[in-house]
């Protein structure tokens, strides 16, 4: 065994040192762009390790649901020893799933870009127990989980409940079919792993099904004709790589049929990536039109058969195309779960659990949710503008000083950041200016506002609110926020941080979640990303690809994930994607 | 996109260069060995490229089925551009199976293991076409196959017939459950890479199972036994890896049940491996033994139910045991369609097609069969001992002289192998000796033999056929064989190499195909593996390791592949094998 010792060893080092993995991954380009990426950090909330609460023996028992964005980020960063912690999550690992796209073509191995959970939680000081199986229900009264196995098993015990003291919903979303007939039965959707694998396996047969020697020439249109459906980031990629994998790849291999293939990207709005900048929508659309991918904007799918899908136009007409193989992306629903739980607390007619600005979930206790299945009801200025102006009137004079609300400036905009949003939007460089312009052309300092004038000062702030983008980064920095918080519970209860309580006593506990928009991208194929950076920069071209996987490089969540997507990458530079039906 | 036409030309000289995969990979390892693995040369059957039969327009169609060992091994291998080939396998890849085992618990990634079909033959001069389906008929009689698509489609035309001049059958064997009830329904087989994918995630999800919180002792341990059946090399391998990953990966992340584990191989004959020599066996047996693998021998599986397995022992008793899950690897049996053409074309009661020795199969014209599906009937010298007598005596004086003799002596050598293994295993310098061996102690020169000496003399030769193992080595090397004959096959029609035709007039057009035995490894964890080296050299231990891991590099297909393999090893050194459950 002698050999393998210095292999144990780096393996060690490697297994033992995850944490190198917030290191930034720094690429040098040809291009001349350099990229680098880093974590943001939660305003104040520092990271303290406290070890309270472990002396009287009782741990408190945290139990997380999911195993995505959301929660992973929130079990990394978990430090505090003084909990128990249990997961439960219907799948063992961690998907990386911004590449779920390059997935689905081959340009990266599945197992690239998943992670044990195990592996993942396995820290020196924490107790993470984790259990393969899907919460079917919550019990907010008794503080009580019902889990169930997936696992295929002869044994009895699939079924089994888990107390908590502090519970993390963090379950994601599911596809969205908006009830359109048939896309259950006959859509591919690109929300798992195993969807982009069984994608890839299935373009791959399309391929050798139209090569068959029996077949029409209609009949081998049909079977390549490969319609996406939904113009938003992910279809759009998916759309380029299936473009890109045709191109390069497997035109190459299967000649005689490079030339019916066929592309179609459905979107019902009027443009693709209508999230993104203008300029991002027309050169994404140019560059479709130049690759012959088929983009129809302004058609709703209303039917999909196993022969056709049927769209209605702008004109309000219905047509109908054959396809070979649907792949539907278009938005996030609700999971059943979430569903009834939100029955069970009175949430209705909400396509999400709504949380406060600490993420607990409104009408619980010790409930926390992050991620997709989770909304913030950010609390509106009016609703609280009398208990804000009887707080910052100190003197209880009727009338607000501005040297009276300096004072509670900070604490206004920490617990309604519309204000600061709005104050942005008009142009001004302070609070005091909005108070001004309610109060007439007075000396900044003279300025003194009555409740109604206080009110009509701040009557449009509540018009910035928005709410988050489903995304992996706004659920990462949920999951971030709230691990920190948890480890410096104990801190914060005897030494508050957050902002006044305008409607109580003393301070909140923790600041808010405040949400870090570090920009996105849009993998267009051939090589060419747009990104949308914050402050509205937008890049696009060869550069900002290699920007891309600069990015996804390092936000990788392991070392292992790291290299094994770099050398994917190299793999497909040199060899070209494999076109095997495995 | 200037920054890759670097890559884009790597790229395509990889690809074109596919040739170059016959060099030798030559690893240096710091146990001392080196190791070198070439291509066994065929004797006599050179390869020059033909061009006839390309004049007249009308090429001949090759219709092969099966792209296992063999049936590649015969499309790399075809140069000649006079044929129309197509190509009938229900899967669009080759597999390189020796790997699979390792594939089974993830040192080795699936896809680092196949290589898709149109890229292995994608010659310059040779049009070969690809169908994915499955051949259900084969029609001797109008030269037809009848094929029938495995593709999920809509579409009608899924099945089809096809027209061949020359049929080589190349579909190899499935799996011998020798009617052991419960056997299909309940247990794993490791015969192709989705049965390595499923045994990978179905052992993770045993240890995910016996995770759950709310299992009895007896249930866990029940879960997490894991029953081997058959004692061969891919059972005894696929035993080893499994107690390779328990140990090296899943018990750190599993702490809690990784004492309960427990694996059982069950072999019925008295050892196992028992087709190598018998140190390798008895190092096997005891490094089992040490690794806490329970082996039983003498125990023959009679029947699986859901929940157990019942063996019969050598005392007659039956026993049962409760599993976990069962991986079922004994042996090789016939597949229906080569059941059907047996049927029809009279050979009965065999379990593989039987041709001569020039791989045709027996009672039909211009089919060949190659690999698992089929068998050598090599010719007995006693069967032709009087035709041999007879073209041997020249001057008709119903002797034979040494002279005389000495003439046919390389054309009976080369027509009848087993006369030259008779002489070594009796240790007798040439085939003289035999003849003296029977003409008692008189002078070589002497020699006269009559037709009854003659017969006494070869009597025993006969004894030594013995049929080729259902190997990878075998099937490969009668790809390659015959690839070479069809190169010439104009060629050698008019100048015929073989030997003289001892029944008939003339040369026989090509040598038989010869076996030759480049060795066999047996791995057996640990980074130990046995090899039987050619000349019954044995070798054991960690510098064998080394051996694989060169000549399994040196093996692969393509560059690709070969890549793969060496990273993946690579990647299980540093970062442990992944137990993510897809």
């Amino acid at each position: 065994m002698r050999t393998f010792t210095f292999y144990d060893r780096i393996s060690r080092s490697f297994h033992q040192h995850s944490s190198l993995s917030k290191l930034l991954v720094v690429l040098t380009v040809s291009g001349g762009g350099i990229a680098a990426y880093a974590e943001p950090k939660s305003p104040g909330v520092n990271l303290i390790n406290t070890t309270e609460g472990d002396g009287d023996g009782k741990k408190k028992k945290v139990v997380v649901l999911g195993t995505g964005w959301a929660g992973i980020s929130f079990l990394k960063n978990l430090k505090n020893p003084s909990y128990d912690v249990q997961v439960i999550s219907p799948r063992n690992y961690f998907a990386f799933t911004p590449l779920l796209p390059s997935v689905t073509c081959g340009t990266v191995e599945p197992r690239s870009v998943v992670e044990p959970i195990r592996k993942i939680v396995k820290k020196k000081n924490l107790d993470v127990v984790f259990s393969e199986a899907e919460c079917i229900g919550i019990d907010a009264q008794n503080k009580k989980v019902y889990c169930r196995s997936n696992l295929d098993s002869n044994l009895n015990g699939e079924e089994f409940a888990v107390d908590y003291d502090f519970l993390v919903i963090a379950v994601g979303a599911r596809v969205n079919t908006f009830n359109t007939p048939g896309v259950v039965e006959h859509c591919h959707f690109l929300k798992e792993v195993e969807d982009a694998q069984r994608i890839r396996k299935t373009v791959i047969e399309k391929f050798e099904e139209a090569s068959l020697p029996s077949l029409s020439d209609e009949e081998r249109k049909t079977i390549l004709h490969f319609v996406v459906v939904g113009g938003g980031p992910t279809g759009v990629e998916f759309a380029a790589e299936l473009h890109d994998f045709v191109k390069e790849d497997l035109t190459k291999l299967y000649p005689k049929v490079k030339d019916i293939v066929k592309i179609t990207l459905l979107e019902a709005a009027d443009h693709i990536l209508n999230m993104f900048d203008k300029r991002i929508t027309a050169f994404a659309e140019e560059k479709f039109h130049r690759d012959g991918i088929d983009l129809k904007t302004g058609s709703m799918v209303v039917k999909v058969s196993d022969k056709e899908i049927s769209t209605k136009e702008r004109n309000g007409e219905i047509s109908s195309m054959p396809y070979g193989m649907v792949v539907w992306s278009t938005g996030i629903g609700t999971r059943p779960l979430i569903m009834n739980f939100m029955k069970q607390i009175g949430q209705t007619n909400r396509r999400a659990l709504a949380t406060d600005e600490w993420l607990r979930v409104e009408g619980c206790d010790n409930i926390y949710a992050v991620g997709d299945c989770a909304t913030i009801n950010q609390r509106k200025v009016m609703e609280d503008i009398g208990a804000i102006f009887s707080k910052a009137d100190k003197d209880k004079s009727g009338t607000l000083t501005v040297k009276e609300f300096k004072e509670v400036i900070d604490d206004i905009c920490e617990r309604y950041p519309q204000v600061e949003l709005y104050l942005k939007s008009k142009d001004m460089g302070g609070i005091v200016d909005l108070l001004k312009e309610s109060n007439g052309d007075v000396k900044k300092e003279a300025i003194e506002l009555s409740i109604e004038e206080f009110k009509s000062a701040l009557s449009q702030v509540d018009s910035q609110m928005k709410n988050l983008p489903a995304t992996a980064q706004v659920a990462a920095q949920q999951g971030l926020y709230l691990a920190k918080c948890f480890n410096r519970m104990e801190e914060c209860e005897r030494d508050p941080e957050g902002p006044i309580r305008f409607r109580g006593e003393g301070r909140h506990r923790f600041r808010p979640f405040r949400y870090k928009h570090l920009g996105q991208f849009a993998p267009l194929g051939g090589e060419q990303t747009a990104a949308q950076l914050p402050g509205d920069w937008v890049s696009i071209g060869h550069s900002t690809q290699w920007l891309w996987y600069s990015v996804y490089a390092s936000k990788q969540v392991s070392w292992r994930t790291r290299a094994l997507v770099i050398s994917d990458w190299m793999r497909r530079f040199i060899f070209g994607r494999d076109s095997s039906g495995i």
